[in-house]
């Protein structure tokens, strides 16, 4: 049988998995910094959780876990009726009951519905645990992902939004990810646009026209809008218009100038307006900050600011992260009142950005600092005792498993990358002095014993 | 709605995400300090590749994933025909092609075979992640749980059973674990005995029986010999004599000699005997060893020198780690003769043990540091200021997310556990100070701007 990976899934060896890691620790410190707890949740969820939160297309994509015993004999009958509704395109209980998590944000909402007596509001919490989508893989979209979240539940504070921008440029300084830019618009905005078109109704339906703007462009919008219904009058208000403000160099201030103009008589909007200031005024860094009237957010759950965190244009990877503020998540579980907001940041598409740009410091792939040669089981006994002084100082390092051919015990230490060997023979061993040599420079010294967890250290 | 966990699955809150990300990086720690390099493969694997590896109670207790699109047009014949198979309790690729991976040592064996033409051999290998089995829940049973594995493959060499007792000794000891104890036991002695007892075919279901010691006693192990057909004699060779040398107290050594007589004419025993005498003379620390003879280990790949890690006495936890060698397990995805040995943690128990002996240090659960009071817009400029700043100097802080009552911010530092609170009004925004207040302490002082990173950092 020849071994395989399912579709869209990947293995990460190594090296991968210590620059994942530089990126999730990186990104993890922020957050603690900044007060936020970590939590994780089960990668099965009960099916009923997950199931009409994510539109139709998402429920589609969602991984169902088939129930056990289904061809056992006292289950025949009821497998029978399950398979039935399961041809009829039905979910039964008795086929899957059970289902693996589509994102961080409906568990934590469960998590919050579930134990929103014994939290502390405001509640801040962060999250870095793999998903699953029954997408469709190309290049950059996987199976199996990470999100990697942060939230704060139980606040309407604007200086929950300040805090989060912070959160994005700090982590994406300390990254080395430059010239990022971390686009700023605002749900109450679009809504005061719908309202500003006569077609409050249509409120989602502009929402997920505007966007696909990055993808088809203005004219594809225009046509996007025409099919919802839009009167000429009301498409041309929008593109010529309110798009227009961001589809053109400005600064943020100048954008803000225009939408109040546009929006004089529309309070809703006015007031996403005045957000969007408090946050700019606010925050520690608002260089990278840009109004951008053309970011929409497909989710409906965003109810007042979104973000959208955009890699540097020299890379062409687009979000690196986005986010946004919700009025209501918990009470999809019963619980009403618990407003929030929250960010994500695209772990994949970070490390993307971070191979083009070379990013990753070098001690990132550090494994093992010095390979002792194995000489034999006699020399082998000395070796051993220094192999266990030099890892009690903290310095990784192992010993050849074997008494092979110098050649042999080389060679594993150039395919590990092991910077250092040391050999220890028994004229050394009598003279207590070992062989070190540096792989890079092809320098060699001799070191008594005593000197050699200090050589090593440096 | 009411929200609820699948049975069997947990959340982890922050306290108890910390607490095991200590149990994780300390033994994370140890193995790259033993040249040990991290991978990590994904949830799902095929089903082929898991189906079959577990022995037919194993196989029921996988998880598996429903194909997509079962009930869509299109599918309807092929779902049809998958589904009067699985009434049958045949699989169907058409109903389900992948599953959650079961243990780690599997998906490793099908890395290893996928990518054998690229890994440098001895290749070493750590993974700490989830797996899945639809156990029956019970008290310290899961249907998620992590595992946490380190494994060298392509190696005969007994030093990385050494290297494998270290690591568990170095680790236990970090984690201030002490008077655990390490079983050990071989394999090759248990081939021997079913040689011995002239039953050599029945060396499975003889190691099936000795391994249910632990639960049923001497009296049960004698009940199942008899079971399986062998002799009185021969029971009472296993019982009085092979098992007793464990069941009384006595040295590794005198063990090992009596052991060595009632095997003197049994070579594959005597070979097993050398190896642990190896092992034992050849660690760093042998006082934890203990040679077991009532160690059997059910799964049937292990081919030699086996380990079982023993929580100590006092907690009524029992096996908290355990491993071995085995010398084909690629074998199965196609790549034959790559011999390996590895060891595994259970990190649950291990966190049980550690609760039970309060050995968690207290740093574990540091959250915020300081929270600074919020007073209103005008004073939290100068506050969110100094915030970024003590953040800059890595210590968590957060300022309270609304300028609500005092008593109300007391109560959030007080049950987030932060030490130290920060008052900042309009008084002290003239005079540049800030009153900082120890809450374990109730002590109160007035200390300058300047000072104030400094004080915090201590």
């Amino acid at each position: 049988m020849k071994p395989s990976l399912p579709q869209g899934t990947r293995d990460f060896g190594p090296e991968v998995v210590r620059k994942r890691q530089y990126i999730l620790n990186t990104i993890k410190a922020v957050f603690e910094l900044y007060g936020f707890q970590p939590l994780e949740t089960p990668a099965m969820e009960n099916l009923e959780t997950l199931m009409g939160k994510y539109g139709e297309e998402g429920d589609k994509l969602i991984f169902k876990v088939l129930n056990n015993g289904l061809g056992d004999a006292k289950n025949i009958e009821k497998s029978k009726a399950a398979f039935e509704n399961a041809l009829q395109g039905k979910n039964d209980k008795n086929l899957t009951e059970r289902a693996l998590k589509y994102d961080l944000t409906i568990p934590f909402a469960r998590y919050v519905a579930m134990n929103h007596g014994q939290l502390t509001f405001p509640f801040k919490r962060y999250q870095i645990q793999p998903v699953w989508r029954a997408d469709r893989p190309q290049r950059g979209r996987y199976r199996e992902f990470y999100q990697c979240d942060a939230d704060v539940v139980g606040s309407k504070s604007l200086l929950n939004e300040v805090e989060l921008t912070n959160i994005y440029h700090q982590a994406f300084t300390q990254l080395g990810i430059k010239n990022y830019e971390l686009r700023i618009n605002s749900r109450k905005i679009l809504t005061g646009l719908a309202e500003r078109v006569k077609a409050a109704e249509k409120f989602l339906e502009i929402t997920i026209a505007l966007d696909k703007f990055d993808k088809i462009g203005l004219k594809g919008v225009e046509e996007e809008l025409r099919k919802i219904g839009l009167d000429e009058g009301d498409v041309v208000f929008i593109t010529n218009g309110f798009l227009f403000i961001s589809t053109h160099p400005n600064t943020n201030q100048e954008r803000l100038r225009q939408l109040r103009v546009l929006f004089q008589k529309v309070p809703i909007a006015l007031e996403g307006i005045d957000e969007i200031e408090y946050v700019l005024n606010h925050g520690n860094d608002n260089k990278t900050i840009v109004v951008d009237t053309t970011l929409a957010r497909g989710l409906n759950y965003y109810t007042g600011i979104i973000f959208e965190a955009k890699a540097p244009a020299e890379v062409k990877i687009g979000s690196i992260g986005g986010g946004g503020r919700y009025d209501d998540l918990t009470g999809l579980f019963g619980v009403p009142n618990v407003p929030g907001v929250g960010i994500s940041f695209g772990v994949d598409r970070i490390y993307d950005v971070m191979e083009d740009l070379k990013l990753f410091p070098e001690t990132v792939e550090k494994g093992t600092k010095v390979l002792f040669f194995n000489l034999g089981d006699e020399e082998a006994k000395t070796t051993y005792r220094l192999l266990q002084e030099v890892r009690s100082a903290g310095v990784p390092a192992e010993i050849f498993h074997e008494a092979q051919k110098f050649d042999k015990q080389f060679k594993y230490a150039e395919k590990k990358n092991i910077p250092f060997i040391i050999i220890i023979g028994s004229a050394e061993v009598a003279e207590q002095t070992a062989v070190v040599k540096d792989l890079r420079s092809g320098q060699q010294q001799k070191l008594p014993f005593e000197k050699l967890k200090e050589f090593l250290f440096i």
